[in-house]
């Protein structure tokens, strides 16, 4: 099958064989933020794998096709509206929304609504619970996931539900506050990847633990005033920030963790390497339990929901292998 | 004499007579993140005010000027390095820096360092601080008070001192969360003023209050959750945001005031009528103190360090005010 992870700000697609065993990645940067209208959608996934698309196997059978992430938001491809948690991947696989024969089927999001609160929404990080908990059944009796990015989120698995989940928009903080606000006048605008600080990025997480309750509004003022006062080197102010707004986000997640019952169950990782390997240090400093590292779990995702929804049969299965 | 109060956006400029009473007032766009290098400030404070600079008294003396804000700082007319806190009025009028003749002294701005923490700084607001406690002297030996704004400051005033303070990017996160990130794309762009929807801004104050623990980087997702799912108007969510954001201070603030020992002293709140208008609503939904609100104190705190410094004789401030 042909598996396509499409988000805001990029697109992966993945030729996957038996098992859901990556056989080849391909990515872009036409993310849904940049498309408008399914034409483009259209020339855009044919522009990356055109020839994977083309492909026919003896019974002269397309792949089949699946695409996870904002592809399905009001501005995707086609709205493929939130399936409502407590949910599985058989509930998703069964709202698998179609475009027409030669476009993908489109995965809906997860929405989250607790009387009292807000609503929650994910968009593309259930095919990465999905995956995870396809690679790691274990973890389907009870676990927190966490999926650091743009829009963390943070997931209560339990009895091979996904129950309930918070979004903590620590990526866009950072990218923000360091590109728009007066605490970027001081960080240097370096080409990345940039070197990280590991000693500013502790000392953030340590001032969010040590001085939480003085608020991250109030925090955040401090990469300013140890820039101005000479008291950290500019080239570590970045990572100074990383470390506030990631170690707020641990401390307001796993109090949600504890709230949920899960402070006994697996804590997971699901991410980049560079990212996952910030979240786990960080986590260290909180003194918080070592998680499990899970990385790119979207393809073992996208394939176990085609093959629940039936997309996939056995031979085109094998063909995909050859 | 002549007041400036110089901010990195804007600049005002008092004439004031005898006991700070302000006779004419003038302002501009021309903040100090606009101009570079001292030529560009005396032309800009020319254009504003030079019938003022030109007044002579009949002893051929012109008046005297005295500048606060970020005019002050590294990137300012001219550096007035920071005041170490504990600090008052008279300590900061033996500060005031000239430039030369012709142009107006610089009024620093304050620096606490508290051992453990990260340093923190203010620039003209310590001229409304000094501004306040001249008009309401009781509240010079014990007060609390909020300067809200783009940077809001809490202050701990105690024995006619300025103890400590701390900053809360409040008006700054507003800003460039509503310009620069995804909770912007639901935001109508309108011009302002726009009128105020009080039941969403209660709602946001409601929402810091009572799910605190979740986190400001979690709840600031809900401005994007409530407009994608309809459960609040788009009208409505710059308004939400608002009070979010003013909440998480204010919740962070209170606290902070108790740790202070000020939770018997006034409450008072120093800014622009319509922003005073929405702490003071806030505070009401946290069940905080009925605060005392007071407008534009700076141009009292100007005159006061001007007279403490002897920068004003009698005979100048009676021509000043015929």
């Amino acid at each position: 099958m042909i598996g396509i992870d499409w988000g805001s700000t990029g697109l992966r697609v993945f030729l996957i064989g038996a098992q859901g065993s990556v056989l080849q990645t391909r990515s872009s940067q036409q993310g849904a933020l940049q498309l408008r209208g399914s034409d483009a959608y259209a020339r855009v996934l044919r522009e990356l794998a055109g020839d994977w698309l083309d492909y026919r196997d003896h019974r002269g059978r397309s792949l089949p096709l699946l695409a996870s992430g904002m592809v399905g938001s009001q501005h995707g491809w086609r709205t493929a509206p939130y399936v409502a948690c407590p949910s599985n991947a058989g509930e998703l696989a069964q709202s698998l929304m179609p475009i027409d024969d030669t476009a993908p089927w489109i995965c809906p999001g997860l929405i989250v609504q607790t009387p009292g609160l807000p609503p929650d929404v994910m968009r593309g990080e259930e095919t990465q619970i999905v995956g995870a908990l396809e690679l790691h059944p274990e973890l389907a009796a009870a676990a927190c996931l966490i999926l650091p990015g743009t829009h963390s989120k943070w997931v209560n698995v339990q009895h091979a539900q996904i129950l309930d989940f918070a979004t903590h928009m620590t990526g866009e903080l950072f990218a923000v506050l360091s590109r728009h606000s007066v605490l970027g006048f001081l960080i240097p605008a370096e080409p990345e990847p940039v070197r990280l600080s590991m000693a500013a990025f502790d000392k953030g997480v340590d001032t969010a633990r040590d001085h939480h309750h003085s608020g991250l509004s109030h925090q955040l003022f401090s990469v300013r005033t140890l820039g101005l006062t000479g008291a950290m080197s500019a080239d570590s102010l970045a990572d100074y920030l990383s470390g506030l707004l990631i170690g707020h986000e641990l401390l307001a997640g796993l109090a949600w963790r504890s709230e949920a019952g899960l402070d006994a169950a697996p804590l997971v990782l699901i991410g980049a390497t560079e990212l996952c390997a910030m979240y786990r240090q960080a986590l260290t400093r909180l003194a918080a339990p070592v998680p499990l590292v899970l990385h790119n779990t979207a393809p073992h995702g996208l394939w176990k929901l085609a093959t629940q929804a039936g997309l996939i049969n056995t031979s085109i299965s094998l063909a995909g292998q050859s």
